[in-house]
């Protein structure tokens, strides 16, 4: 299982400085929503520049003018771009393409995707399917939220699984097995960045 | 009826160029969401500063982290910020709560958002609803799609409309009367932008 680091709500150098201290314990450095809408691409480049061993995915959550944002996306650094499950099909389609010419991969948003674009997703079979909580909508916690839809995840190959995940929910996360879980503020808010971190990867 | 000129896919310095050609013709400038994940907030708080007569909109497209968005477009001088009308609806209401905290204006995309939903939002009801063809998915045209939903669409009080608008649309925008007019490409590039937007705005 791959560690994802989230980053979001802080300035520039302040990632950098807390992705220093976890980055012997992570594997994917995700530069947040927040970072690329208050620093723009140059976020996603800066990163890239600093962790040039580490994947980069930059959380775009494109909704549309799929082709643009995923090639500025990749151009600018990034390994995995993120489109979201609820956007018109055809910018889901032209992401997947654009990942592929990229030889670079495509991580679909599945909030507030219904099941029948779910299904209608599963042939992108080699797309990472990100399962997640909303920031804003946390009713029930990850683990229930995730069981309660396991038969419409079925089929998918590849999984990240996050959303205010904490150390408690280990044992279910080591059951449900996701290719790569994220975690942000359990780490990055952490008094002891690099002691969470460790703990985390220890423990998966 | 107020025009709205959309920037998107153009460096900063176009993008104040195309809008100093216009800008007698145009009520509302919009930050594109490329210019935002481009530039980031920088490029809100650019054109503002060159633009201060006019309503600025920050086309910021949020998914989730409302309050965070919302709160860092208007500091960063928008007057109106968008949120996806398929995003959890606890977003769209934190959203919402923000743009009457700053007095200042939200509008919601209703791209891919089903009827339910958008019945839903209804309650919400002096946001302006954005409706309009997606850039990736051109299926029909603005002017069927908007007639083929308009018992939907019954009862919104302040509507946007816009996607690939062409001079001979006029005479059925006209009919719709929407509180926005949002016009892209079919000014920004245009061989005489000045021109371009005089015409629609002469129609209007």
């Amino acid at each position: 299982m791959k560690l994802q680091l989230a980053l979001d709500r802080i300035n520039l150098e302040d990632a950098k400085s807390i992705a220093k201290e976890a980055q012997a314990y992570i594997d994917i450095i995700e530069v947040g929503t927040s970072l690329i809408k208050d620093y723009g691409k140059k976020s996603v480049n800066f990163i890239k520049e600093n962790f040039k061993d580490k994947v980069i995915l930059a959380d775009i959550k494109t909704c549309d003018e799929g082709e643009y944002e995923f090639k500025a996306a990749f151009e600018a650094g990034a390994d995995i771009a993120t489109v979201m499950g609820n956007a018109p099909l055809g910018t889901i389609e032209i992401c997947y393409e654009v990942s592929r010419k990229y030889n670079k991969d495509i991580m679909i948003d599945l909030m507030e995707t219904n099941e029948d674009r779910i299904e209608e997703l599963k042939k992108l079979d080699d797309a990472i399917f990100f399962i997640h909580l909303p920031k804003d909508n946390k009713s029930g916690n990850l683990i229930d939220n995730f069981n309660k839809k396991s038969t419409v995840y079925k089929g998918i190959k590849r999984i990240a699984l996050g959303g205010s995940v904490k150390e408690e929910m280990l044992g279910d996360i080591l059951t449900i097995n996701p290719e790569i879980l994220v975690i942000g503020s359990a780490i990055t808010k952490s008094n002891n960045i690099e002691l969470a971190a460790r703990k985390f990867k220890e423990a998966l």
